[in-house]
């Protein structure tokens, strides 16, 4: 019984289940008011939601008690909306009166969640040319690995790592563990290093990835450095496990093992880091250990374009088996921003990691209440989104995609706000009048501000061997594959030696 | 006293000091022996060198003696010559009636040896192109790390990792260690992992890396994930302490810093990927733990067009401080190519990764020996180089240089040896009769066997964004700054936040 949204607008507000809204910092909080104020507030009743205050401030004033609160405000609620926050540096505590640099609050989140994985897919535009042309999705496993390592500096002597099992006391038994690792330390000083990687949750994480990656229709890869690193041998198993005996069927119908010989694939993580740059194609998904992940979505961001056309979700599991799904974007708090928008000047955030987030959040709280109002939800939030992405189509973006003629922070947070309260013609007007016959391109890219103009021009040079000003096919493959940087036949039985 | 190798010939072969020459397999044994009969005995009496025979069949014969005899060698002799070997798998073990799937030697060698670091450097040969324009160097340190890992697989419990400090016996005394880890393992299965970085080798491995970088005049940079992985801060320190204290004003004398703000900088592993690709001027060195320099260094010979223009030395120390060098080739032993020589079809083996090894070897032992012909033994294996480029740069190479017109593995080496035993003017005819106006590039590359052309042209086709067929300096530009493959600017602070 839900209502249409293309039905005129619901006489009164509809009310939205409940939702955790972490709140953060900066000018991602401001804009991100101004969303609640113009998009969300005019058209819903928000009672429901609880808010949660994660600046540094309100963490400080309550002793972190605001981090325990939402934490356990999530494993309630299930469906979590999450600002950026800052993580104070010592720098930021002593100009903010801090009494503590607070840590990151993600380690609270990933454990009060039973955190699986960390989701971070390619967002996507139709009608823009972004890094990836289909979609890319990443699972990165949420816990274990080398950030909870324990660690040492020691001098000479003997190390032993031992485990105990359930209902041993290694402090009053110490002898009764069984030996994982017996090592002599020669050198004045060494460094020691002992972490774990629980796989209980990786077939969940499995499960997740590949309904995720048939979804999506993209062919997925699992990313371990086991072929060194030994002890990875589980997580790739865990994969393969649950792939072949409930998904693989279905992936070979889609077509999607075409490239892979009808099998799942393994793909060792450093040959990732060039896959990612040389597949961009898309329409893949990796799924992989928690620094791996790390790392390879970094470089994922990059490539497509920046961490503003990013996800990352956290997903999780209660002890109820429902799953816990907390979003967010995957920028800062864009602190420069700020600056400026304080000292009066004028701003331009593009908000569309942001409401990606919101739009996910949204959505997971109306699938879990069983709401009657389900449907509009859904098809309220996908307006916000859609209409964003025509704005930027249409030329009426940020300035970030559309240049000098886009919009500041405020105005397009306007725009979409018009459009979303029915007034649809206003967007075909700015359709009707922008060209939109060739994919539009953003008109800036973070990553220009990067580039060393000189240095490319050489790099141009030395790919344009015969000095003609252009570089033709031929210069362009030589000069690619000098780089290293070049798609890759598959070979089913590893590549050809040196 | 020495005999320069400008004057004739000397009327007896000149005795060689002492060097272990280790033998390994397949090709790259047949085409080491054509070397040694033709280019090295002739001239030279090899008496004082001792063999050792590293195949499979000698290993299983002496049940892994000689890998005994072969360290305990280069202990006392301290230069070695070591040719690519094969570690058998499970199928080889059978073909060749092993008695055991022998591991791979370098273990034993890089503790025989107290391997500091080994040293992977780009081969440049003038007047060629090949992926870097100026020399790289790198030092993966030879010792720690996640290679020597122990690990096992366990279920719910405990773990602890103690140290105890020298004197104390943790067997007889489990409760003096001192908790170095704790962790509590709530899930059903486990992977738990313990390593060591051992680092009082790393001031030796930062002289050595600096000395380097200093005399072949690049910029050194230290290489870590410190910044997640805090354990390996005493990396970084060790070698900026060494450097401030006895490098850094010559570096900056011979501005080499010029680009780093005068001091030695750190580089993020993961970003060094991506550096590695973008600094294709080259003239920069690296120095990273024994992974990351596993991985980076793969990733420098497959931009450097392949493993065989890439060094591979491994440099320990022994007890009286005299250092331990070994030097081999980068590659394998070309099994393909043995099996086309077995089957009686012309092979053509580029030698110029083995014979770089074994000028290595041969200069260190004569610098050892302080005999009286050490720089006849200098001029004599440094013509051996100079040669082999020519005779590439000329066109009459072998094949994977020269294409078609190059010669075969045999002819190649009797090429090189007539112009050794004095026959210069055949090299000068050579030179004459080919055009050597410009840089030469290889002919071929082992890296476009793997190139996918469908996908290529489609990439080539995504940059040409109007379609004219070739891609002018804006659209390569923006492409590469998509792909993520661009120089960056140099932000003394740290690049701009998104």
């Amino acid at each position: 019984g839900a209502r249409a949204l293309s039905s005129a607008t619901p006489e009164k507000k509809v009310k939205l289940p409940p939702m955790v809204f972490i709140k953060g910092e900066e000018m991602t909080r401001y804009c991100m008011q101004l969303i609640l104020d113009k998009w969300i507030e005019p058209h819903f009743d928000t009672s429901s939601w609880e808010y949660y205050d994660l600046s540094c401030k309100a963490r400080d004033d309550s002793e972190d008690k605001v981090l325990h609160d939402a934490v356990e405000a999530g494993q309630r609620i299930k469906a979590i909306f999450k600002e950026p926050t800052v993580t104070p540096t010592e720098v930021q505590k002593k100009k903010m009166g801090l009494r503590k640099t607070w840590g990151s609050p993600n380690g609270a989140m990933r454990r009060g969640w039973n955190g699986i994985t960390i989701s971070r897919d390619t967002i996507m535009i139709e009608g823009m040319e972004l890094g990836y042309k289909n979609p890319v999705l990443f699972e990165r496993h949420a816990v274990g690995g080398e950030y909870g390592a324990g660690y040492a500096t020691v001098g000479k002597g003997e190390l032993r790592t031992l485990y105990y099992p359930e209902g041993v006391n290694p402090e009053s038994d110490p002898q009764a563990g069984k030996l994982v690792d017996a090592r002599h330390l020669r050198d004045s000083e060494s460094a020691v290093v002992t972490y774990d990687n629980p796989l209980d949750n990786v077939t969940d994480l499995a499960h997740h990835f590949f309904t995720r990656c048939l979804k999506a229709r993209v062919t997925p890869y699992v990313v371990t450095k086991k072929t060194v690193f030994k002890w990875q041998e589980g997580f790739w198993t865990r994969h393969k496990d649950v792939f072949d005996e409930h998904y693989k069927e279905r992936f070979q119908e889609a077509g999607l093992l075409d490239n892979t010989g009808g099998e799942l694939r393994h793909l060792i993580s450093d040959a990732a880091t060039m896959q990612l740059i040389r597949w961009t194609d898309g329409g893949f998904g990796c799924s992989s250990h928690n620094y791996d992940g790390d790392m390879l979505t970094d470089e994922l961001a990059q490539i497509h374009r920046s961490p503003g056309f990013i996800t990352s979700n956290l997903i999780g599991k209660s002890e109820d088996g429902t799953m816990i799904k907390e979003y967010e974007a995957s920028h800062g708090t864009v602190a420069d921003m700020w600056e400026d928008h304080l000292d009066g000047e004028e701003t331009s955030l593009n908000p569309l990691g942001l409401v990606e987030a919101l739009i996910g959040a949204m959505q997971h709280s109306a699938a879990l209440s069983d709401c009657e109002d389900e449907a509009f939800i859904v098809d309220y939030t996908n307006k916000m989104r859609s209409t964003i992405h025509k704005a930027f189509v249409a030329g009426k973006g940020t300035r970030d995609i559309s240049g000098d003629s886009g919009l500041t922070t405020e105005a397009f947070v306007d725009l979409v706000a018009e459009v979303l309260a029915g007034n649809d013609s206003l967007l075909e007007k700015i359709e009707e009048s922008s060209d939109t016959s060739g994919k539009v391109k953003p008109k800036t890219n973070p990553s220009f501000r990067l580039v060393d103009k000189e240095q490319m021009q050489s790099f141009f040079a030395a790919l344009d061997t015969d000095k003609n000003g252009v570089i033709d096919y031929e210069e362009f493959e030589s000069g690619m594959v000098r780089l290293g940087v070049f798609p890759k036949k598959y070979f089913p039985e590893g590549p050809p030696s040196f």
